[in-house]
């Protein structure tokens, strides 16, 4: 049974100020639970349907009917189990190795995709200016299909830690050099900017060294690339050769 | 003014069925429709708000009120025009540099995002099992952000084109070999499969070459890449050295 007040509680944590507050989020779906469950990230509690419950084993669990499931659910259909986890302690950022920087990236499913592709490319740590989406959003929690357990995530002042960073600071622009072509080393911070307006002007003035990825075909009108999918190409470019 | 006519043939058209029998499709927002106006598709009709009306250089306009483009758009939040374009004709195949396979990609998101991505890359030609979403969805429309007017889209039964191939043909599977270290030729055709089920078991049996984009990092538990990252990442190696 789920009292009025934990619906109350738990609809709350779709926003951030709630988020902040309790510092609680929400994970939905058995397959992002299992991983964060699997991670050093603590379960608050766990909500299961009647299908699934007796094979759960986790002591903090209760009993959820579907309908009170959809109340809570961040999602149009719903899974048939939700999980509160804590918001883990922020750890301190280390440069060392390639650092994903993000300067206001705003759609959680980009940002979602870019914690999974970090994951997969070994990079541990992500950097995001304070506009940058929240990554406790549940649909940021479930688009990294449980990358997020994985991956470092530090809010920040952006335009600071630029200022402070010792390696080499790359930043990604249409008339940037070709990133076929460019040395890429093992270590530096790799900026990606805002999905309509790029790297700000603050942030650009920081990057040592501007990369692009060239355009190929006889018509060249496509506009740009989605911010997640560049991010894959220019991750896959700094790890080719590793 | 728009009849109700109208809006119930506009609507329809949100079906492929529909789509199908009246050779239409739906375009939304200014970028996308301006793209499209300037290729090779042949417009049908344009539905304005008055904001745009007089701007718009267009003799098939109709001016539309706020709350009818409501009533016919596909968005969550409308723009200010929509518009009506005839399906073109699909080109017949021809094996001539890389060509893309998808083997039932259902998610329009995925389709649109590979579809700007072959435009990026200059690759011109997509051919899709009958099973992948319709190119003409008009989420997909809106994905591609234009870039559908330069690539030549084929449904067809996957397995006789590729029986019939007489280029190489790759597939991307987790046990491939790594792409990093394959040599990839000019030419081909590069197949990515399904959201949950990859390529299917016909489709595997006629892939040459298996291809896969290594896991980096001490933990590799991240299950697999989204298509359309992994589109990305296939692409950029396809024609990094061109």
């Amino acid at each position: 049974m789920v009292s009025k007040n934990q619906i109350k509680l738990i609809n709350s944590l779709q926003q951030k100020k709630y988020r902040q507050q309790h510092q609680l989020f929400i994970a939905e779906g058995v397959k992002v639970i299992q991983e964060l469950l699997a991670s050093n990230i603590l379960l608050e509690h766990l909500y299961v349907t009647e299908d699934l419950f007796a094979s759960v084993e986790v002591a903090k669990k209760t009993l959820i009917s579907e309908s009170d499931l959809k109340k809570i659910s961040c999602l149009a259909t719903p899974n048939n189990c939700l999980a509160l986890f804590q918001v883990p302690t922020p750890k301190e950022v280390t440069e060392n190795g390639l650092i994903i920087a993000l300067d206001d990236v705003r759609d959680p499913g980009n940002l979602g995709t870019i914690i999974r592709l970090c994951d997969w490319y070994g990079v541990t740590q992500i950097v995001c200016s304070e506009q940058t989406v929240d990554v406790y959003n549940p649909k940021v929690v479930q688009a990294t299909m449980g990358s997020i357990s994985r991956v470092a995530m530090a809010y920040l002042d952006l335009n600071e830690f630029l200022k402070k960073a010792k390696g080499n600071v790359f930043g990604t622009f249409m008339d940037g050099k070709n990133v076929y072509k460019e040395h890429l080393p093992a270590s530096g911070i790799l900026v990606l900017g805002n999905e309509a307006n790029g790297i700000s002007a603050d942030v650009e003035q920081l990057v040592k060294q501007r990369l692009a990825i060239p355009r190929f075909g006889a018509i060249q009108q496509t506009e740009s690339l989605n911010v997640a999918t560049a991010t894959a190409i220019f991750l896959s470019e700094f790890k080719r050769n590793e």
